[in-house]
């Protein structure tokens, strides 16, 4: 066993605080990992508050993680102690059912095991990035080029991948006209992506404040959705929207702004459902699709494709004494884009 | 210009009741329809009555229409006298925009011109199939097969082509499962095409009374909505559900049926938006897509499919003078599946 440096929630209303405990030597086919750097997700407050329900405690968040080797176990073969590595939103799923075996781990049919908040196949609860150390088996371990600032890939497990995935699977494309709905962690991915597809990307926001913002992030227009002359204009007008919005809305308003064969993809989760007029969708063959992050072998894509073309997260780096304000600040939205946790001030 | 006998409505509140009026002499590219059979789709009591607004009085009900060429325009290519012929939802369009270009005239940028309660192009209101004639421009104009009984073909025009463009553009073949939700005009016939596709088909009914129904028309199985454990057993099972229902309902409950890469397909248009929960799209990479109709030449390609492969719709054969009386069972339900008036009826 490997004693292990966290920060860890106790209970849903406690503030993430230090916590000690230890890791799984690894077995014959882990690695384990030395975690430089663990992105800040969205998603990590509203398990640490218990806000989707079943939380269990204490619980270490973090899935966006990115280190570097420091064993292996006898039978492992792609990385060997040294190489970088990264570890996702899971590190294990059942291996055999269909989806498993299509690489789409993501959508496992009797439920990945989730990197922290869940429970590896004998019952151990697992703990994520917001951690000095972290065993996974290889299979689940992402190979990370040292072509990038590692704390500017560390958003690349999720934020990078939960957009990418979409993307290719609606099959984006040079000239396709994109919109990006929402400018947070994951909206600015969607931006950089899109763009380096070759598509033409349009930000849609509320806010007048992000239209420098897109820009520098390579989108081609802004929109700002208060203004209905603008959404007039605009109706009928896209292939793709990519909808990051997490704020409850009406999907309606957007429906209409896609063209024939539009297809809107959602990747927020809204706390109640939206509504959906059927004659939106009926009178120019439009489609809403949802999308959950992406499977091993997509997220080797992405992160090969990032590195071959330079692409990579905006960040906050923090140290992880910061991360209960950093919390309070992502939920006023004030983050240009990832927190990311520089996990050596967990060695301190 | 040629006298016509019709059955129309002359206002929201009124029945419809015998009408003359004259048709065009047919154009150059025109063809003269001498209409034999014209069948009853729910959304003609929707115009007639103007429930979705902007109806226009009198109206001339009917958009699945099959009659007999009488008379041909002097460039007209496709069709001679005495052929069979049919006229379905659109009897014009731009013509020169992407979706026409495309043969997607359903979705015309500029707006189809609507068989009936519309405007031709000089303006002339259209008037629809309860009549003794039409003419049409031959590019709007289908090719009837003399295969299938003629009243059995008319629904085709409509609930036919709904029905069969959907499940061929989200790729139903051999051995997907494909529900039907709701045992209509449209549900019949998408259990027809589902079943001739090589889908495995289930029925999913409110109503246990439509059980010996689907399986006469073809359906594997058979599943009440109302049985919960039926239902539970149903989750992450279906690859297609075609979605025929216009009543208001929640999508939530059947988007969890569709199994990963899922697809509901909606054509029916309940009065108010229904409820999307993002989760349920999401965990499975689920999608609803909408459809309207199809385009001229998908239209014709069914009716090619149904001559060739002897599907056809079920029908309740009717004279003209029971239309209102019609209207109200289709309200109640109380069809199997589709009205059709045998037009010799208003030459009486």
């Amino acid at each position: 066993m490997s004693a292990t440096k966290a920060y860890a929630a106790q209970s849903a209303t406690t503030p993430l605080a230090p916590f000690d405990f230890s890791r799984r030597e690894p077995g014959v086919h882990d690695v384990q990992i030395e975690i430089l750097y663990c992105g800040v997700c969205h998603s990590d407050i509203h398990q640490v508050r218990n806000e989707w329900g079943g939380s269990t405690y204490p619980m270490v968040p973090g899935h966006e993680i990115v280190g570097r080797i420091t064993k292996v176990g006898d039978h492992v073969k792609k990385f060997k102690v040294g190489d970088l590595a990264g570890v996702g939103c899971f590190v294990d799923s059942c291996r055999v059912c269909d989806n498993c075996k299509e690489g789409l781990e993501q959508y496992c049919e009797t439920g990945m095991v989730g990197t922290y908040n869940s429970n590896e196949k004998d019952g151990t609860a697992t703990q994520g990035g917001y951690s000095t150390l972290i065993v996974v088996d290889e299979q689940y371990t992402l190979k990370i080029s040292d072509k990038l600032p590692l704390e500017r890939v560390a958003p690349l497990l999720c934020a990078g991948i939960t957009t990418y995935s979409p993307l290719k699977h609606v099959g984006v494309k040079k000239g396709d006209r994109v919109a990006v709905l929402g400018l947070g962690g994951l909206g600015h991915m969607a931006v950089k992506f899109a763009v380096s597809f070759g598509a033409e990307v349009t930000m849609l926001s509320s806010s007048p404040s992000k239209k420098a913002d897109a820009e520098k992030l390579g989108a081609h227009h802004f929109a700002l959705t208060s203004d209905k002359e603008t959404m007039k204009g605009l109706q009928n007008h896209f292939d793709v929207i990519l909808n990051t919005v997490s704020a409850q809305h009406d999907y309606s308003v957007y429906l209409d702004l896609l063209r024939t064969n539009g297809t809107m993809i959602v990747v927020g989760v809204p706390p109640s459902p939206s509504q959906v007029p059927a004659f939106s969708l009926i009178a120019k063959r439009r489609s809403i699709i949802g999308s959950l992050i992406g499977g091993i072998k997509e997220t080797q894509e992405m992160l090969d494709y990032c590195a071959e073309y330079n692409i990579s997260s905006e960040v906050e780096v923090i140290p992880i004494q910061q991360i209960n304000e950093a919390y309070e600040r992502m939920i006023k939205g004030d983050v240009r884009y990832r927190f990311v946790i520089d996990i050596a001030s967990l060695k301190k």
